[in-house]
Order: structure tokens, then sequence, then C-alpha cells
């Protein structure tokens, strides 16, 4: 891994998803000093924590999860409520405007950036990317401008908030991480949280398509390591 | 209290300090359905939880602490770690920088606005108000503004952020107060966290100050109706 040697602190929002793991990867291999947050918010699919986890301690990188189960608390959603099931179906269903946890981005950035603050980083990282935009409001690129916006005026010391993946989809974030060796066996994305991926749900769909075009770029089979039901 | 009959359902932030206890008191006035929220992050004024809590059970305000425990554990400040001291003097002194906690601004407004998105509220409002301006970055008008953007921009419903007090100082909003008959003695404004108020804090100060300033207006003596050491 080549390094710039660039010693700037920098936080990562790490949820243990494709994403954002790819995102970790990346921003390690431009030689900052980084730090990875993860949050719990009683998801569950909280496999994907104990991932980032392992990632973290595989790519030596200080590893925080802030519990945030207070959103479930202040704004149920499928997500997170045990009686509430998951639907099954391709992301830009109507039916998986259920999973939306109200406004989890904004409260997420907020409190990566106390962190950010409280460390003394520079900047803040997470891997919002294209194939999020239609469902996820606070996905958008005025979102994100927003944010980006409110950030840098939220603090006396400078704060900047970076989603470069922004213009990527899930295919091409697979394509950038193949790059980076990236271990995807360490990544979780099913919504359903159970012991193997259901392979069915909005997540999984997107991600079977993320692999099925990375294969095509490199014009090999790049397989997803994880397991699914029924293979 | 003159209703006008307005029916739309709006989130007060109530720290039970006097600035948002006014402000929940002018809401209430003009008719709105009301929805109160609070937050406990472990600060040592925690009195003012429960003052909040008894304002709203006068006003009859359905009243929700969200336990937001976890803004210590990512960010601490020495409003809320029992081993740093909280500075006494004046809230402009440079000291007093110990007491902000990163981001707190923008950590609890993310979580009002998820909070208002799950009840199906359109507005939400804050008692920032133009006292707090120099000391608190996330205090400011480019910040307030730049997060209106962000909220209106966060979910497909309508939420609009109303910070009405931004021209106020905290004397103007003890002068609206006394206009709308808010019991101060239900609000705490001390920052050390002892049984009556220090009198000295930055907040004390302040907060004496304020009801000067409405004597001298109303050229009465407005008393505080709240306790102070060695009176």
């Amino acid at each position: 891994m080549k390094t710039k040697m660039k010693k700037e602190k920098v936080v990562v929002i790490l949820s243990g998803g494709m994403d954002s793991t790819t995102l970790l990867y990346d921003i390690m291999s431009k030689g900052y000093d980084v730090y990875a947050l993860s949050f719990n918010y009683n998801q569950k699919h909280k496999k994907e924590l104990d991932l980032a986890k392992l990632t973290c301690e595989k790519l030596n990188v200080p590893h925080k999860i802030a519990d945030l189960s207070l959103l479930n608390d202040i704004a149920p959603s499928a997500l997170t409520r045990d009686d509430w099931k998951v639907p099954e179906g391709h992301y830009a269903d109507e039916n998986m405007k259920q999973t939306v946890v109200p406004n989890r981005n904004m409260v997420m950035l907020s409190l990566a950036t106390s962190y950010a603050i409280g460390i003394g980083a520079t900047e803040l990282y997470y891997g919002a990317h294209a194939g999020d935009h239609d469902i996820y409001p606070d996905c958008r690129k005025e979102f994100i401008d927003s944010m980006k916006q409110s950030i840098s005026l939220c603090d006396w010391s400078k704060i900047e908030l970076k989603a470069p993946y922004w213009i990527l989809d899930k295919g091409d974030i697979v394509i950038r991480g193949k790059e980076l060796n990236v271990d995807y066996s360490l990544t979780w994305t099913c919504y359903v949280g159970k012991e193997k991926a259901c392979g069915k749900c909005g997540s999984c769909v997107e991600r079977l398509e993320a692999f099925e075009k990375a294969s095509k770029y490199f014009q090999l089979n790049f397989k997803d390591p994880i397991e699914y039901e029924g293979n």
C-alpha cells in the first residue's frame, strides 16, 4: 500500500458494509492517520458491526463503536423494530421506504463530527454513493452539500465532510475495492439479520448486482465471498 | 392564552432553561399542537430536566426526554465530565470555551428532526438567541441558516427549523416571557449542578443580567424566583 506520508487525522464512518469498508481501504492507502467510527443503533443486520471490528483489526485502525440505540426510541423503523418485518424486493420499490430510519445520516454525521472535533481530526469521510439517491432523501447531492456547509460552520476548528464515492454506484465501488484488495468476506449488506445473507432483500440484490458489474469490468468471475441462504 | 386554532404539529427543543421554556410558552400561545423534546446528556445541571418535565405537566404538553449520554462518550467536555471543573466568570471569557460540547447543537437538532419526522411534525423550534453567538460557533446565524437548509433536505416530508429568538438577547427573552406569564421558578440555568444556583458561573451571571434588563424595561423589580447560594 503506497503512502503519501500525510499525517492529517481523519475520521471514516464505517458501517461494515461494502461502501464504507472500501472507503476505509481507500483512505488508508493515502497515508492519513485514520480513525474509524461505527454506530450501533440496534440494527437487525448487527453482524456488520462485528465485521467492521475485524476489518479495523486487520488494517490496524483505531475503531470506536458508538451506541446509538436512542435512535430506535426516538424514531422507529423496520430496520430497528423487532415487530416490523423487513420487506423483500428491490431497493427502488415503494415498500423499501419503511427501511428509512428518519434522518439517520444527519444524526450519524453530526455525532461523527463531534467525535472528529474531539480527537482533532480535520476531515470526515463517509461512503454515500450514487445508488442510494432515489429512495433516501438524505443521500442526495443537495443534502450532502448542505451538510458540508453546516459541518464547516459548527466549530471554530476546520472540519471538512468528504463523500468521494458520491458519483460511484455500488458496482464501481467493488471495482475500486478490487484494485485496493478489499477483503469483502469481512463486509455485510443483508438487512434481514440471519446467519447467512438472504439474497432477496433490496440490499442483497444490489450487492449481487455490484459483483456482477465488477466481474464484467475485469472480465473474470469476481464472486461475492460471503455465504447466501439456499446456496 | 389566545389560540389561532392552527393544528399543525410542531416540536420544541426544551432544555429547561429560560430561553427554550419561554419559547415553549410562546409557541403554545399560538395554538399549535406542541410536542416538547429534551436531551439528557449527563449534564451536571440535570435539574433543568426535572424542571422541563414540571413545565410540560403544567402546560399539558407531551414531553419526551431522550438519553444522549453517548455524547459524553463520543466527545467529552467540562459540562459532562465529573473530573473537569466548570469555570467561573462571564460567558465571554476564554475559559468558558471548555463548556462547549463539540457540535452539540447539530446533534440535538438532527435527533429532534428524526423525532419530528417520526411523529409527523412540520416545524422544529429551538431557542438559539443573540447572547450565544460569540462563544458558541453553532449558535451563529450562518450555522442556523445552513442547518435550516440541511433539515429541509433530509426527508421527503417538509420539516422547517425555526429559531425565532435569534435576534433577542436573554433580557429581551425575559421581557417576552413576562408578557407570556412564564413561570421562571421552573427553569434552571446554573452550570455547576448544586442544589441552589451558584450565582457566579457564566450562565448565572447572564441570567441575573437578563432579569435586571427586564426589570428596567417594565420599571418594576422583576426578581428571579429561583434560589441562589449565599442569599
